[in-house]
């Protein structure tokens, strides 16, 4: 491993965050809240570590293939690490645990809350919080439609074909293009529903807090009571719109803004998305109705709308403690935790594309009982899917089933009760943020045991970063090639890649 | 489809049972219950519809790789239906779909019961239950390791190479030899429990019932308190062994009998059996012994061995309340419920070499991405796993998937809990049980409403016969080809064997 080149890229990414660091300060002295210190050494913290890494650390030419997962994972411990510390430093949290907890919850765009009350804190920490979905939300759009694909995880590589930008080719030049090309989508998608928000009474740092973890997929709030808050039908209408909006694919977006609309209905896993959603939103509407859980109508469509966007795009913003909602609504709301949203969108869970070839592949499986001597292929869209995928698919089920067992496993081995402790690894290691029971929409995860909370912060990273990414990082394999470099791996990319 | 050659052997089969069903009439008139008509009764309507089918329908020389599905549908809802009349005449359930409920789980060798109280019930009522764990657990083994790897069945192929008897060949010749082969293992093991039960001092009715139930994994007890009735170390451990046995594939006790004691370590699917065990054995007693849930030492590691074998192997007998041991226990043992036996065994649920090479395959992956020219194998033992079967691996976790949650969903839009409903699933998809909560190891099913019995009904049927062998009869392709005879399928099998 070029151990230097990816330290060097780590101290830019802080030396970043670290000016983001001083955007809550014009906030914290608007509303005079004290925390402008707190912001001020943060960065400067931010400022010295990052610089110190750039400083100490020559940027590389080229970084390798296997630099790739190294990068990735340090970025995103760094970025939860220098986060936390306007939580430690403005003393609004009990412990170090809590902070880094509710940091990694902003970065991985999770959403997940130590807090039992939000309205108490500085407005600075408060639009530090959103903007720590917001930061990370960028991050995961180059994660997933620029750099997994390179590193070939999980089935991501599927998408390259499709993309706007890069081909697998040196990874810094083309991840810069394709970067540049999706956050001005992400950008302008932010700037949208700000504006519509205030459109509808909601004042300007509101908007901008809600929007921010709206296109993030990520769901803190400023307000306990989360999008219920509002108690608007226009402004739940917006939210669910972009909401589902920050669930699609986000190459689709940049092929839809410049005027390719069809492209949306032209891909499988929209049009797989649109149906999954809304059937559920159907089943939940009215199983509600049956049940009578709300007196109105217009307020069970609402509820339904809302829960099954916030939960299917993994955002986990509420407006209705889904948790007293009947059983069945319940199992559906936590399957559909699993889903996610699509692959290249700020959503996580396992994404619909690898549910469809999942499904894809058991209709080709009882085909093939039927016509032994058929050989069948599995198409996605017009692209045949190669069966390296399909198998690195179950790879990726493999990791995901492990991960999700030995997690409940320790944090129920702490006390912590079924429902609860499944639900809170369902919830972070799919980047949701509430669960059922003890950490439900209406609940938090302030009460969870230290070790526990530390088990669902891995969950929230691991997620994230799609498995592989963070277990790769974790086996000797790994390290054992990164001391002996003269056994470095070819890399095949670097060298077919003319100069 | 050959109609008539499939349902002459239904009928063979049924004309089977009816002389099973004979069989409790002795122990009527020696308890003097006054259940002699109901038994008569039931096996004279059953020779009637077996004599009936036999008749009618001429036996095919050869059947097709096809009509396996159906002879193996077929027959376990033919069994079930015969097999619920005893239940119906004698009246000791309220409805037909109880008695229905109860023979399905009877001869799916499940053990879930719709009866709050087992004691009451006549004992040749009492025998029957346990009889049709047994018949149930000789056809697994057949349809295990004789005729689901010749329709190619989830995986289910790769055994082909180990087993005792047939080959790739035409269905009935061979498979009759594998049959007696096994049987007489069977046989040989209930009658070795029989005795070593009854010489713990239990009575030889209760010793019958409880080593047919043991061998076949059923759980069925003759006591409302399951094996905890007995409150004997001796007992327990007896049934411990037993139900460890029934866990293991029996094509490595028949060689294991014929002396060749070594091939039980050198199969790689029994070391992780006994690996697992160990592992969740030690988990739960440790976890007993934090919190304190038994008074005594020796009590927690009774329990501790008894529940984790028993709901490994899919059994379901209790010697404790275990919806009562703390959360990760319960966690722990509701994942084992996913596990089941060995394949080739009597257990049940998704089969320990199915794990063994899902998580074969996510190391593999890992190791390609770390040298991504690399090209690896998996090897089970010292046979390498072709693609095949890892991608027919991959389509059984879609189906069970798939069929998990919809049963999930229809359950609890039933009104039932969250807890109840999801683990009832599980319980009965995976063959087990008990589930947690309302249908608990010290619960019942007989609460649920008829509905709901139905669909666990479904799940016993179709977690029994591997998923696959069910939803290959519900596709239309499968009946459109079976009208359309002219396109029928060259039977590679058929046309290859020489006569």
């Amino acid at each position: 491993m070029r151990t230097g080149g990816v330290l060097n890229i780590l101290g830019k990414l802080l030396l970043l965050l670290s000016i983001f660091l001083l955007t809550p300060i014009p906030f914290s002295y608007y509303y005079d809240d004290g925390m402008m210190t707190v912001f001020l050494v943060s960065a400067i913290l931010g400022v010295m570590l990052g610089g110190g890494l750039v400083c100490s650390f020559q940027p590389e030419e080229e970084l390798g293939y296997r630099d790739g997962f190294a990068v990735v994972v340090f970025s995103w411990l760094g970025m939860a690490l220098l986060g936390a510390l306007p939580y430690y430093f403005s003393g609004v949290m009990d412990s170090f645990v809590d902070c880094i907890f509710e940091s990694m919850s902003g970065f991985t765009t999770t959403g997940s809350t130590i807090l039992a009350q939000v309205e108490i804190l500085p407005k600075s920490v408060l639009f530090w919080r959103a903007l720590t979905h917001w930061f990370g939300g960028m991050g995961i759009i180059v994660l997933t439609l620029a750099i997994l694909p390179l590193l070939g995880i999980g089935g991501m590589q599927l998408f390259q074909a499709e993309m706007p930008g890069p081909t697998k080719d040196r990874l810094a030049p083309r991840i810069q293009d394709t970067a540049r090309i999706l956050w001005s989508v992400y950008v302008l998608f932010t700037l949208t529903e700000i504006l519509l928000l205030m459109l509808g009474g909601v004042s300007f740092f509101d908007a901008v807090c809600h929007a921010f973890a709206t296109l993030a997929t990520g769901g803190f709030s400023t307000h306990t009571a989360s999008v219920g808050f509002f108690d608007s039908a226009y402004i739940e209408s917006v939210v669910i719109f972009f909401m589902f909006v920050a669930g699609v694919n986000f190459s689709l977006h940049y092929h839809g803004l410049r005027g390719r609309m069809s492209s949306y209905w032209q891909n499988e896993e929209f049009r797989f998305y649109v149906f999954l959603t809304a059937f559920a939103v159907v089943t939940i509407i009215i199983a509600n109705l049956i049940y009578g859980t709300y007196d109105s109508f217009s307020q069970t469509v609402r509820t339904g709308f809302f829960q099954v966007t916030s939960i299917l795009t993994t955002t986990g913003f509420g407006t209705a403690d889904f948790d007293s909602w009947p059983p069945v609504c319940k199992i559906l709301l936590v399957s559909l935790m699993f889903v996610g949203g699509c692959a290249g969108s700020t959503g996580g869970g396992i994404k619909h594309v690898r549910l469809l070839l999942f499904f894809k592949y058991a209709r080709l499986q009882l085909r093939n009982l039927i016509h032994p001597q058929a050989v069948g292929t599995i198409k996605l869209g017009k692209v045949k899917v190669p069966r390296e995928v399909l198998i690195s698919i179950l790879g990726f089920f493999a990791l995901y089933v492990a991960f999700f067992f030995l997690a409940t496993l320790v944090v129920t081995a702490l006390g912590v009760d079924i429902v609860t402790g499944s639900t809170a690894v369902v919830a972070t290691l799919n980047n949701i943020g509430p669960g059922l029971h003890l950490v439900g929409p209406v609940q938090h995860y302030g009460h969870l045991p230290p070790l526990a909370k530390v088990v669902l912060t891995t969950c929230m990273l691991a997620g994230r970063l799609e498995l592989y990414t963070v277990v790769v990082l974790l086996t000797p394999d790994y390290w054992a090639m990164a001391k002996k470099p003269v056994l470095r791996w070819k890399q095949g990319t670097k060298a077919s890649t003319p100069k």
